[in-house]
């Protein structure tokens, strides 16, 4: 029988992000055993009971003293806390151990880890699997959630390549296609593609709820409305981190959104037909050429 | 054999709404005939090909005499072609026959049929099925289009009994369920739920593919995007329409929008925990209410 890839798995928070990587590595055999750790007594207890780790603690600090080369921490918990599982990473895990997290947000990981160790420490890979769905927690664990997705890791220089080289594996163990580029790049075209999106879909949904005062607003509502705000359903204290860890990208894609709406709404009220079937139709050529990119880029049995 | 519910059905513009109407009635034998009518013969051509309609003129004057009680004349023309549309009807179709559309705005309409007629003839109903797809065209018919959707009318108090009992009847058919409401209560909802989300929709692909100067921007953006920007690749032509026609509805829609996200970017910028936390989990709230409700209303095999 021929060796896994990683030897022990642990994930840190063992949510949607943490849960699908756990289950997806154990159930294509490249890792002998998968340990969870989370906060809450009940999550160890259910992770194990739903067969996504195979056993599980409340503490970091009780697997630590069992892990070496060849072992792998993976960090899935909500951005604003990678910083204490840092902190404690340093007290008590080996230097051999690849260390590498999931959070949406790369520039305040590379902050926090800068605080904690004075710089990038070699076993550590900062990534980000561009994966994800409406719903969270353990429950929502799916094997094969990162298939056909993208996973971008952003080394620093200080990284070794053994850790990157392992933390690259691991991702095409589960069907992910891995990109590195660097930190700075990340936040700003996940801040456009991603987070920008989900600040629109939350205050739209929100605006419909408490600002326009029909009662049946939602019960008209089309279900080209449902695809629209499908996102503003993802866990909001995810989000909350996210808003805060890459503010200032955020707040410039905002404000060059909230200016291009602004110019939409002069087109609207002063009857602009040359302008708004500019904009109508050059979003609609992009948004086709998208379209096309990601059909090439998937196989054809895919989900997105 | 039973009698078909309408003699002969005229669908004038052969695109995704009109055709899907015609196919769908014709293959639950609702109607003895289809008649298209299209104003470029290359379409005339391609509707009678593909079986959407059985005949096709480019002009309603070359059919109107052979219409009478019984038969259905449905205007799906872009909103702001709808008048053009009545004027000729006023010239050449017998009172008798029953009038429909499926204009997105109803108030434009509603002038449109007052200014041609000088009040709303008891002959013409007007409606607007919500259903639509990113594909437009004689091509993107699709004889299932409105099962399970909904079709609001908003019968004028000049229209006629019989005339609104056909149109229900013929939507019926083609398994959509019927509402009715007054026309300002339609233009309101759905420039909220439809025509703002649209809005949207445009100017947020509109700013990553012309504000943001990053190539790489469409490259990394995620499988939730995709959902996100569907809507952007609808029809430029009826959504500068829509625009057009329900004017005075978007902008109040977009303003509060526009307020709504700017309280959210100082949320952001102040770091507010709070505020933030609460948007998200109120829209998370609606959202998730918002499917429970779709899920209720809609048969478990239904697509939408």
């Amino acid at each position: 029988m021929s060796q896994p890839l990683i030897n022990k798995f642990v994930v840190v928070g063992i949510g949607l992000i943490g849960g699908s990587l756990a289950t997806g590595l154990k159930q294509r055999g490249a890792c002998a055993e998968v340990i969870g750790v989370a906060r809450k007594p009940e999550t160890c207890v259910e992770a194990v009971e739903r067969g996504v780790v195979d056993r599980a603690y409340t503490s970091l600090s009780e697997v630590a003293s069992e892990l070496r080369q060849g072992d792998v921490v993976f960090i899935s918990v909500p951005t604003l806390s990678v910083t204490s599982v840092l902190q404690e990473i340093k007290e008590c895990i080996s230097s051999e151990v690849t260390i590498t997290d999931g959070a949406s947000v790369k520039g305040s990981v590379l902050r926090a880890a800068e605080q904690v160790f004075g710089e990038v420490p070699p076993q550590l890979v900062l990534g980000h699997p561009i994966a994800g769905s409406e719903k969270s927690g353990v429950t929502a664990a799916n094997p094969n959630l990162y298939e056909n997705h993208r996973v971008i890791l952003t080394p620093a220089s200080t990284t070794d390549a053994y850790h990157l080289g392992l933390t690259t594996d691991m991702w095409n163990a589960v069907g992910a296609e891995v990109l590195t580029m660097s930190v700075e790049e990340h936040d700003e075209v996940l801040g456009a593609t991603s987070h920008l999106p989900h600040v629109i879909a939350y205050s739209l949904v929100d605006t419909l709820a408490q600002d326009i005062h029909n009662p049946n607003i939602f019960r008209y509502a089309a279900g080209g409305f449902r695809d629209f705000t499908r996102i503003a359903s993802s866990d909001p204290v995810m989000w909350h981190d996210i808003m805060r860890a890459n503010k200032t990208a955020i707040l410039q894609s905002m404000d060059l959104f909230i200016d291009n709406l602004s110019r939409l709404r002069a087109g609207i009220e002063q009857e602009d037909s040359d302008y708004l079937l500019k904009v109508f139709s050059r979003a609609k050529e992009a948004r086709d050429e998208f379209t096309l990119m990601l059909a090439q880029r998937q196989a054809p049995s895919s989900k997105d």
